[in-house]
């Protein structure tokens, strides 16, 4: 039996929580959160605490907080010698306090509380200082997913700035497509199963294979009529950078 | 029963046939295109020429063809007000010869050949100068499609404007994820439960509300680190593009 207790309770945390809440193979002991928290039914019989030196002990310590809060707040811990990891993508394992064992348990995916999160296919990247610690976090990664990998901070740093690509801009991109349409008032639904299409493809081709549209075909007509399009809209420069570089990859 | 004339049989006109044939409502009489075809078995009872002037009579003739090619074409063909539609997202109504009686089948989605395509869920945009042309293209799309609307010319450029933005450019953000990791040797089958996810949120959220990163939550350690590692790649003007309009844009 594993025993955890949650550090901080933002989107990362609940997910995990509620997905390790149904494994006979872990006992969620305790939630740690600075404030105090309006818990969901389901989360209201784990003890909860917002004081530090109450922490309970655990075999591992989840620590979901905001990077920038990660050195600081795991150097305040009142234990020793425990294994403490956090979920960043961003932050690298030697950020955390000397005062505890270190490791990673970084789920690749991108949460929201509205949404339901199927943990089955997420990548689960581990790190850990000692060899034992690492086991430990892949026994535990393998109770809710398939797909628990080793990954080093360095990559890590690379898979997370990949992830910004791949999912923060790609979301901003379909926000310009929304805001083109709305200023119509067409409605968005219309490019949605082209969008599904599009994430969809690359399971079977590589983005090189599957690019197609007016810049890969370097079709000047069409270029210049969405230029012209876009007028004086901000989303001509993004229209541009793209096109310029679709152009020249020769995708 | 609706017959349909197939110009052109490239991936748009490779996948509607294959919709169609399945229909008890449609004949497809002939496939026409400028060069000689090795047909798919599926394909081989359809009768096909190389031949403008031996094209057969039809309710509607689908021209799949270059952008640029669809007006000459278009005024090469022998026959007199019949039907003509084409299936390009960015060339107007307008573009088609005044021969024959003028419409428009877009299909919204991209078509790849080595992917089925599943035409129940693709947007069909049509669009006629007639209304009888116009309940015809609405029958025939309704036989392949729940989703069919019509769509004027100048709506239509703006959809695929935003399509650009939505697929093309997305597909190469994906471009870019791949090519992050390949130099590290890091498998990009890591960010394709991420890729799906995010494409799925937008079923449920706005792209508005589905924005998360570090750009949105203006980390400042985190952006400089990615263009620490981004270095002088070509893929650091994209970061920074998408940063600083994630940034004004409060989203």
């Amino acid at each position: 039996m594993i025993s955890v207790v949650f550090i901080g309770f933002g989107n990362v945390n609940f997910h995990l929580c509620k997905a390790l809440l149904g494994s006979d193979f872990v006992t969620v002991k305790q939630i740690f959160n600075r404030n105090v928290l309006d818990l969901n039914s389901e989360f209201q019989k784990i003890p909860f605490t917002d004081t530090i030196s109450e922490i309970k002990d655990a075999d591992i310590y989840i620590m979901a907080i905001p990077d920038d809060a990660i050195a600081a707040f795991s150097e305040s811990l009142s234990f020793k010698n425990k294994l403490v990891v956090h979920t960043s993508g961003a932050v690298g394992m030697n950020s955390l306090s000397n005062n505890n064992r270190k490791g990673i348990f970084y789920p690749l995916q991108s949460f929201s509380k509205q949404r339901e999160a199927d943990y089955s296919n997420i990548p689960i990247c581990i790190e850990a200082e000692k060899n034992q610690d690492l086991e430990l976090l892949r026994t535990l990664g393998k109770i809710i997913s398939k797909n628990v990998v080793e990954i080093s901070s360095d990559e890590r740093a690379k898979l997370h700035l990949a992830a910004v690509f791949v999912n923060n801009f790609v979301n901003y991109l379909y926000h310009i497509g929304n805001d083109i349409l709305d200023k119509d008032s067409i409605s968005f639904d219309l490019l949605k199963p082209l969008i599904m299409e599009t994430a969809g493809k690359i399971s079977s081709l590589t983005p090189l294979e599957a690019q197609t549209g007016p810049a890969k075909r370097n079709d000047i007509k069409t270029i210049e009529k969405h230029l012209h399009l876009l007028g004086d809209s901000p989303y001509a420069e993004f229209y541009e950078l793209f096109t310029n570089a679709l152009k020249k990859t020769n995708v």
